[in-house]
C-alpha cells in the first residue's frame, strides 16, 4: 500500500522497492522467533556456568527469563495486527513452514526492536518528557508565529514535516489546525505510524514492553520488563478545516520536483537532516519548496546517517558550516538556541545518549 | 613482550595469542593509511555532488579535511613511537611492501581510535573532569579508609585494578603511596600504558587529535580538530615505598590461581565488571582474592560486553540482581551511590555518552 505508483519510476526501482517492503514485512514477522531465540540462548548460557552459580542465579534470571518470554509475546500481538492487511504472498510464509526459511539480518531486527521504543517516544505517556524537550518548543513556535490566524485559517497553511517516523509530531501540529503532510522513508516507519493513526480506537488500546531486549543497564528487573500503552491519544479529534495526510518517499525524490516549488509555508525538520547523504541538497530542496517569507524549523543533532559507509556518498557539515550554508543558499536564521535531550531511551536505564540539538527557525528571503 | 609465559599455557594457546598480539600491531600500523583512505573517501565523494554545491562547500570542507589529514600523520607520529621495540617480524611490512596486503578490519581500527580517545581521558588536562568524576571518589574512599597509615604504611597495602586500560586509575592511587597492580587484557590498553608509563620524558610530550575521525556532531571544524597533549603527569613520581605493576591477562585466568587467594587488600573495578561472560565468576575470584575485611570498591554501568554475541556466553544482571549476588558470596555493601558521567567523550561534541554508574564498596565478610 505504500509502493509508489509514480510512473515515471522504472520497473526495475519499483521491483527492488517492493522486495526492500517484503524484506521489512518479513522482519516484523520474525520478531517473535527471533526475539524467543535470543531468550533461549540466554538459558542455555545459564546452563553452561558452575553448577553453585546456577543455583544462585536461577531464582533470579529465570523468572526473568520467562516474563520477558511473555512480553514477546505480547509485542508479536501487537505487531500482528501492525501487519494487518500488509502481508504479500510472498512474504507471508505457508502454515506449517519453518521460520527459519526466512530468517532476518540482525540489522533488520534491530529496526524492529527501534520501532517499538519509538512507539514509546511518540505515543505514549511515558514519552511525554521527550515530546516536551523536541516537539514542544517547534509547536510553541507555530503557535507564536500564526496567533494572528483563526483555527479555520490555520487550515490554509501547509507544513511539512520530512522524517515524520510515527507520525506523532505530524499529528500534534495538524491537532494545532494547521495542515500538515508527514513524508517518511522507512517502511518500518510507515508501518508503525499507518497501524497507530488508523488502527487504534482507544486510548492506551496496545499494551508494549519496549526494553525487554537489552539485558544491559537496567536497575532492575521491573525496570527492564517495564509497559508501555499506545496510543496516549486518540488521533480522531482533528479539526474538520485542517488537512493531514503521510506520504511514503525519500524527501529529495518527492520534494524535488517542479509542482513543490513555493507549495509549503512551513517546513518542521525534527532528528531528520542528517539523513541526508548530500545535506546541501535537502537545504536546496526545502528552499526551493517554501513560499516566500516561508519558514524551515529545525531540531536536531548532526549524527550523519551515511558516515563511513564504504558504497555510499556522505557529505558532513559542522553545525557552523551548516549555518553558513543555510545563510548562503537564502535563509536568515532566527532563535536559535540549543537543546538538551535523549533520544527513544529508556528513562530508567543507566546509559543514555544525549543530544544537545541545534534549534533554529530559517526564513526564506 | 606482553606474552604470557605461564609454562600451564599450551602451545596451541601461546600461537593464538602471538597471532592476536601481531594482529593488534598490524592494526596500529595501517593507522596511518586506513585513516587517510577514509579522508580520501570523503574528497572523491564531494567531486560527486552539484557543481554548484562544490563550489559553495569546498571553501569549508577543503581546509578541514587538508588540516584532518595532517592530524593523521601527527597521530600517526605518535603512533609509531607507541610501536616501538613491538614490530614483530611477522607484524612488520617489509619496505616498500604495500600495505593493502595487510588491510586490518574496521573493528580492529575502532579499537585503535578508541585507543587515541582513551589517551585523552586518562592522561590529559581536557580529561581531567572525567576523571574527577569517577577516579576522585575512588581515590578519597582509599584517602579515608587508610588514613592512619603513614606513606610508608600505604606501600604495604596491596591494591588491584583490573581492567586498568591505560593505567591512569592505578598510577594515582600508586601516587598516594599505596602499592597497585594494574590487570589489563587488551594489547590495545597494554602497547598504551606501555607506551604513556615508560615513555613519556616531559609533561605534555606528545600531541594527538583524538576527535578527527568522526565528522558527525560538531560545532564547528576547531572543535573536531582539538589537540589534546599528553601526559599531563609525569609517571617517575612514585613513592619509593610503592610497588607498581601492570600484569597482562585474562582477570580470571591471572587472579583465579590459589596463590592470590586472600593476597589482596583492595580490588577497585571502575568500568570493569560488566566486561565478564560470567559476572558470578569475577565475584566469587574477587571475593577469594581479598584479605579478610579486604575491600572491593566497583564503580561503572552494566554494559555487558559480550551480550548478543552468538558463539560467546554472557551472564546478564540487573544492578539490584548483582547487589544480591555479590551479598550472597559474602560482603557487605556499604556506601552506595549514583555518579553520572560520560566516558571518554569529546565535551564539544552534539552527541554524549551519559552513563549513570553505580559506586559502591564492598566488605569482604
Amino acid at each position: 500500500m505504500f509502493i509508489n505508483d509514480d510512473p515515471a519510476i522504472s520497473d526495475a526501482d519499483r521491483v527492488l522497492e517492493i522486495q526492500h517492503f517484503e524484506n521489512v514485512v518479513r522482519a516484523f514477522q520474525n520478531y517473535r522467533l527471533h526475539s524467543l531465540t535470543a531468550m533461549a540462548k540466554r538459558r542455555r548460557d545459564m546452563t553452561k556456568i558452575p553448577h553453585e552459580h546456577l543455583e544462585l542465579v536461577t531464582p533470579l534470571l529465570e523468572p526473568k527469563l520467562s516474563a520477558a518470554e511473555e512480553c514477546v509475546r505480547k509485542n508479536a500481538a501487537v505487531v500482528s495486527v501492525l501487519l494487518e492487511g500488509h502481508d504479500t504472498e510472498a512474504s507471508a510464509p505457508a502454515k506449517g513452514q519453518a521460520y527459519r526459511e526466512s530468517r532476518v539480518a540482525e540489522s533488520d531486527m534491530d529496526k524492529v526492536r527501534s520501532t517499538l521504543r519509538q512507539f514509546a517516544r511518540d505515543w505514549s505517556s511515558e514519552g511525554r518528557l521527550e515530546r516536551q524537550l523536541t516537539y514542544d518548543p517547534i509547536l510553541a513556535e507555530l503557535e507564536q508565529r500564526f496567533s494572528h490566524l483563526d483555527e479555520a485559517q490555520r487550515g490554509n497553511l501547509h507544513i511539512l514535516v520530512p522524517g515524520a517516523g510515527l507520525g506523532r509530531l505530524a499529528f500534534d501540529i495538524v491537532k494545532r489546525g494547521f495542515s500538515c503532510q508527514g513524508n517518511e522513508f522507512s517502511f518500518y516507519m510507515l508501518l508503525g505510524s499507518h497501524f497507530i493513526l488508523n488502527r487504534a480506537t482507544e486510548v492506551n488500546q496496545f499494551e508494549l514492553y519496549p526494553w525487554i531486549h537489552s539485558f544491559s543497564n537496567h536497575l532492575n528487573a521491573s525496570a527492564q520488563l517495564n509497559a508501555v500503552r499506545i496510543p496516549d491519544v486518540l488521533t480522531n479529534g482533528i479539526p474538520s478545516t485542517a488537512e493531514f495526510s503521510m506520504v511514503a518517499g525519500d524527501f529529495t525524490e518527492v520534494y524535488g520536483t517542479s509542482d513543490n516549488e513555493g507549495a509549503w509555508d512551513v517546513i518542521v525538520t525534527c532528528f531528520f537532516i542528517d539523513t541526508a547523504k548530500n545535506i546541501v541538497d535537502y537545504i536546496d530542496i526545502m528552499h526551493r519548496a517554501l513560499k516566500p517569507n516561508g519558514l524551515w524549523i529545525n531540531l536536531g543533532p548532526l549524527l550523519y546517517h551515511w558516515e563511513g559507509m564504504e558504497n555510499e556518498m556522505s557529505i558532513e557539515l559542522t553545525l557552523e558550516e551548516l549555518k553558513y550554508v543555510v545563510r548562503k543558499k537564502g535563509f536568515r536564521l532566527e532563535n536559535e538556541k540549543t537543546i538538551r535531550t535523549p533520544y527513544a531511551s529508556n528513562a530508567l536505564a543507566m546509559l543514555k545518549y544525549m543530544y544537545d540539538c541545534d534549534y533554529f527557525v530559517a526564513v526564506k528571503e
